[in-house]
């Protein structure tokens, strides 16, 4: 981790500076991928299991009874965990869900809003040295709250060409029924193209690998919808005299340990408190499983020694984190000034990992700044909002002239024409009055 | 206008396939353009004005003294009708504002969810053979709900150099300030990077020609955020014996004179209908200005003959138009089952061009089929939606131990310890109790 004291903003500009994404040559190395699923189906994707993940695999889907019986494989403990995590993101995410909006705009003009669920969505799950199951939670019950009729879950097999049982008991909780042992580029392209067993979807999300974030950026230039640019994970931590060193770097290291592409910036105006965190990191870090991931991850990392809180919220608002710990008593004077930031920590018992699994809110966040514009996955990202209109007879009388005359200075012409032979319609007793004021 | 009779799932696939698009090849001509401005700034804008719109130009911000006298080179009839759309969007977007959520997700445990603007945002304002103040409205208003900090609008500017009075007004009216003569991908290219005179932005909004779309297409993969994937407009009028011929026909002419790539259908279940509506497009298309773009746009368009309007229903699902009117009287029967639509218009009285106008709703809608995964723009589309959450010492107490079995679980053993080292810290009856509950 380095430290820089006080920075310039041309040395602040190259300490947020993120580790370079190579999307654009990856782009080149998926296309290919895409291809082939589009045009062989499941067999392209069996054969990439084999490639791929070392399975060989006979049919994609997983069974109905390996998803049923899924709860009988997962230790009481874990099962207990994942439902207390299932509970409150639940909770969370269920006040998130928006009534209708119904407003008359003007006498007679009546104006609405509801949410609709997205029909087809498909989930990506990574494979990897673990089963990522807090991903199917983060993902489906948003999913299942919004109400989508089809969702689709594509995750890679291990070498016996089976997925873990914490996945199939994380997806039976949140009512997914459709489980597909695909992973990397080609469960992207399954699931925007379609295959024999893999049905196609409106909107892909899920986080993975570069390869997988080249793939969702490619099928989203064909008109299917992704959840969020993707890019590797990082968190900011804001620290005072009040922070416990031993928090911040157990907190650091979280981040750290995701992968050697992460990256952590710590700012604090206390010297002591960053060499007492350095000191915590050194001893915690010896004892980690991913301790050379965690390393490397603490080479793109580092220290900010600044002047005032002021300056902290500036480059906080500037770096636009994914994850942000307000790890200081007063956090209450910081968090109304944060501008971008994808998911907020506050206080010195709310760890980041507890917004991982179970506090409530999503996992799946901007990251790469793109906080500045988007934010995490919510129930919203899983419905689109309709408008509806209706106009009366007499709304039209009152609205009608002003339509005229703005499509007219539009050169709209047949725009203008759609309200008039409506207003000489009116002009008729008869035909105005068999129009139902409804 | 094609008739397709009770038609084969094959011919309806083709009657609702939208006019092709070739953003993939238009992509290869706009990326110079992207480049050059990234590289030359002002210089690059000011060669591609006199390149492209045909006017001189010494700067590119539109002069404050201009906007603020615009109000006198508008008509006042005008004015009056723009004032009073301004209020009907304005009102019916302010509606869409959200409150911050609270939520206690287990003892000690609060989640909250508030909106926060995007503080940089671009629109675009196509030109053209007429000024579009209605996109500066229906782009300017969320952005001034949602309190965006800095909204910057381009817009090509005519031969004379000039950006008419009716959009400066309503750009005026919404509160923005920074308007530049700039059009094209070149636009996009100076809100994305940035130039000497233009500030870059965070999220680009607004239509325009497939250069425009493909530029948005192109910064989007570099972290900009756009609205909306960008297709020639589209209508679908569901009509039946109440239905009005010479309204229907308006409609669809009013759809169609957009581009010669608009597309419109019609719906129905009555032979009838069909016969008179035609009848009447041919008297209403003979006295339009754009009665050549209409006439091409209606070569793209198809008149459908159902058995049902459960049929009809099916159709217009898996068409998923930018605008739907039901121009029936048992609207109330279908609305219900409207899953994928942009923005939908009840009864004989509330033509598409009160929506792309006055009535309230906004006019930035998907197309293409995106409405089966987007919704329109909105005051959602000028914020993004950040969580925070607080844990109390107690909290964690209870949660902690589920999050270190799971994260055990996903072998993530320093998202574990993160939990670990703060709950053994509350062992200590010291400093468990200096920990402040708040």
């Amino acid at each position: 981790m380095k430290i820089i004291t006080r920075p310039s903003q041309k040395k602040l500009q190259k300490a947020m500076q993120r580790p370079v994404q190579k999307l654009k040559r990856i782009r080149k190395r998926v296309e290919p991928i895409l291809k082939k699923v589009r045009k062989n189906g499941d067999e392209a994707l069996i054969g990439y299991a084999k490639k791929f993940d070392g399975a060989i695999l006979h049919e994609l889907a997983v069974p109905d009874e390996a998803i049923e019986s899924s709860e009988e494989l997962v230790t009481p403990v874990l099962r207990e965990a994942i439902d207390l995590a299932f509970a409150n993101i639940k909770a969370f995410h269920k006040a998130q869900w928006e009534e209708p909006i119904k407003i008359e705009t003007s006498p007679g003009v009546l104006c609405m809003r509801k949410s609709v669920p997205i029909n087809r969505v498909g989930l990506y799950v990574p494979g990897g040295t673990a089963p990522l199951f807090s991903t199917v939670l983060m993902l489906g019950i948003p999913a299942m709250i919004a109400g989508c009729r089809q969702v689709v879950l594509c995750t890679p097999p291990n070498r016996d060409g089976e997925v873990d049982p914490a996945i199939l008991y994380a997806a039976r909780r949140t009512g997914i029924h459709k489980v597909f042992k695909a992973g990397g580029a080609q469960a992207i392209a399954a699931m925007a193209y379609g295959t024999e067993s893999i049905p196609n979807v409106y909107k892909i999300f899920g986080p993975g690998n570069q390869y997988v974030a080249a793939a969702k950026q490619l099928v989203s230039l064909e008109g299917v919808a992704i959840d969020l640019p993707a890019g590797p994970s990082e968190l900011v931590v804001l620290a005072d005299q009040t922070s416990n060193p031993a928090f911040v770097a157990s907190d650091l290291l979280s981040q750290a340990e995701h992968g050697a592409d992460s990256q952590v910036l710590l700012i604090t105006e206390s010297k002591r408190l960053i060499k007492e965190v350095l000191k915590e990191i050194k001893i915690q870090l010896a004892v980690l499983p991913r301790k050379d991931i965690a390393a490397r991850a603490l080479k793109n990392s580092t220290a900010i020694l600044t002047d005032s809180k002021a300056e902290a919220i500036t480059i906080i608002n500037d770096y636009a984190p994914e994850h942000l710990i307000l790890a200081i008593n007063e956090y209450e004077t910081v968090s109304p000034f944060i501008e971008n930031a994808g998911s907020v920590f506050l206080g010195h018992f709310t760890p980041e990992s507890a917004g991982d699994y179970a506090s409530g809110t999503n996992h799946t966040l901007p990251t790469d700044r793109a906080a500045r514009a988007y934010g995490g996955v919510s129930v919203d990202s899983f419905v689109k909002k309709i408008t509806f209109q209706k106009i009366s007879a007499q709304g039209l009388r009152k609205l009608g002239p002003s339509i005229e005359v703005m499509a007219a200075a539009e050169a709209l012409q047949a725009h203008k024409n759609a309200v008039s032979v409506r207003l000489q319609s009116l002009k008729t007793p008869d035909e105005g009055e068999t129009e139902p004021e409804r």
